[in-house]
């Protein structure tokens, strides 16, 4: 896509953080499958490793283009984790373009991003979510998250230290970056998206959402402000998330800790399918189904 | 709701015939759980039988109100069947109402209706899904289909024995009532509506889908006609479904029949979350969350 608004010097320096960032997670969630201990559900199960699938964005009209880099491991840690990276370039469709930041008038866009959903196979393991992206129109701006979803009643609870810990990590890079982010409001955010309305219950224990954190052209500065918070986001959750899963991997669980964790997977497919902007965006607009919807869980129970 | 347009005589027609059916359906579904010869998936399964669970839509502003019953069977034969039915009434909110026919001026409503949804344990016999309803604005119409999903790739033709029959015994009541559907129109309505556009790809082997079959006030002969229609879709499911279980639920099956049935279960829950009009105008308008949900599979596999 030619260069309309200035904004290229941004598109050079985000793609490469966001493919970076995803080789760091696999390696990481590749080295705790390696040193996890046991219980195992398959007792002779082998450390899983990401197999990495690369697609092509070739099959829309005009000038649109890109493509993504998907990375998913079924693991003996992990049942099932996607580490996807994507950029794809083009047009939005006139319905979607009214409802896009500064796609009113010129529709085309670019976009680039990471987004990981982690479901590991132990229920004292949270299910974890992480994502960000900087998407370039007439405008351009950061946005993003990171939350946790204990699968247990028991443990999905705001004093478990899980949760603690999690909120603390995603605290730090408010704080680092005052200008760019306040805490309050970014995880009162995620709580309002993370929601169940048809229920009337939160998707889990929370974190930080934020979008639209505009970068103008003409300053730099703010950019360069955004994005080292955006950075630190990623960072936040590479200190935490394994932790997490480090200190509750070796708990064992019953049958009926397994069965609560594929109903309450459930809830996650009913989020994803009914409220999810990223998925329902995705799947109107042609995007990548399998890289979308790998984001589902292994094995679900509606009960 | 009072009676505003000289409707209430049709609803005192449907809703016992809706409810009638509904122990009908249960009763042939029950008597399948009784005399079915294995293979079961438990040697020492016994039949199962359905739990009714009634509820009262009272937690709803003004004069809105009614409620359902919903018949929930977990078994040896059936998964998980739900067979319900729910009559409610009130007002639409503003929202709704300039979708609805005949709720813009007035968005005043009351709808009574049958829905079901099956799921076999033995991937030989196909999923089914069936619902007719009877709505009232100023207007009322009827509306309603049913269709048949096959979960083995190999048995999702329309060359196979069950998508023939089934075709064939949808085609009757359109048949018995030529003035009412035309067949071909309800078959391609139905194709249309059960397909899943994210993945270009229908979601089971089709039937018969109608709406807005309208019933005018001054016209009692157009009621009397559209609602012999219905009720013969209701006759033709109960001719053809049980028969279609008899005759497949002795075939045996491997784990890998098993694998694809919980995979091609996924799709049903992409689609009745992303697509089902009735399932999101459910949960978006406050509906009974248990029984709109309980048409989700039992167990779904997202590989």
């Amino acid at each position: 896509m030619a260069e309309v608004n200035g904004l290229d010097a941004y598109k050079d320096k985000t793609r490469p953080w966001f493919e970076a960032l995803q080789a760091r997670i696999t390696a990481a969630l590749e080295e705790l499958e390696t040193s996890a201990p046991g219980p195992f559900a398959s007792p002779d199960a082998a450390p899983g490793r990401f197999e990495i699938k690369s697609w092509q964005r070739t099959d829309h009209a005009g000038g649109d283009g890109g493509g993504g880099r998907m990375a998913i491991l079924k693991g003996r840690v992990f049942e099932k984790a996607g580490v996807h990276t994507s950029t794809v370039y083009g047009t939005f469709p006139p319905e979607f373009a009214a409802q896009i930041p500064g796609a009113d008038k010129d529709p085309r866009f670019w976009a680039s991003g990471i987004s990981l959903i982690v479901h590991p196979v132990n229920p004292h393991v949270p299910t974890v979510h992480m994502n960000t992206r900087f998407v370039v129109t007439s405008k351009g701006w950061f946005g993003g998250g990171a939350d946790l979803t204990p699968v247990l009643d028991r443990r999905r609870v705001q004093d478990d230290q899980d949760a603690k810990d999690f909120h603390a990590a995603m605290e730090t890079p408010c704080r680092n970056h005052p200008n760019v982010a306040d805490y309050v409001k970014l995880k009162q955010w995620c709580d309002d998206y993370f929601f169940l309305k048809h229920r009337n219950e939160p998707r889990g224990i929370g974190g930080i959402f934020y979008d639209y954190f505009d970068c103008p052209a003409d300053s730099p500065k703010t950019f360069e402000e955004t994005f080292a918070f955006t950075r630190d986001v990623g960072e936040a959750f590479l200190a935490i998330y394994p932790e997490i899963v480090r200190r509750n991997f070796k708990t064992p669980w019953t049958e009926a800790d397994r069965d609560e964790q594929l109903v309450r997977r459930g809830r996650y497919v009913e989020f994803n399918l009914l409220y999810d902007r990223g998925t329902i965006f995705g799947l109107k607009t042609g995007g990548n189904v399998d890289s979308i919807l790998s984001s589902m869980p292994p094995v679900v129970k509606f009960p």
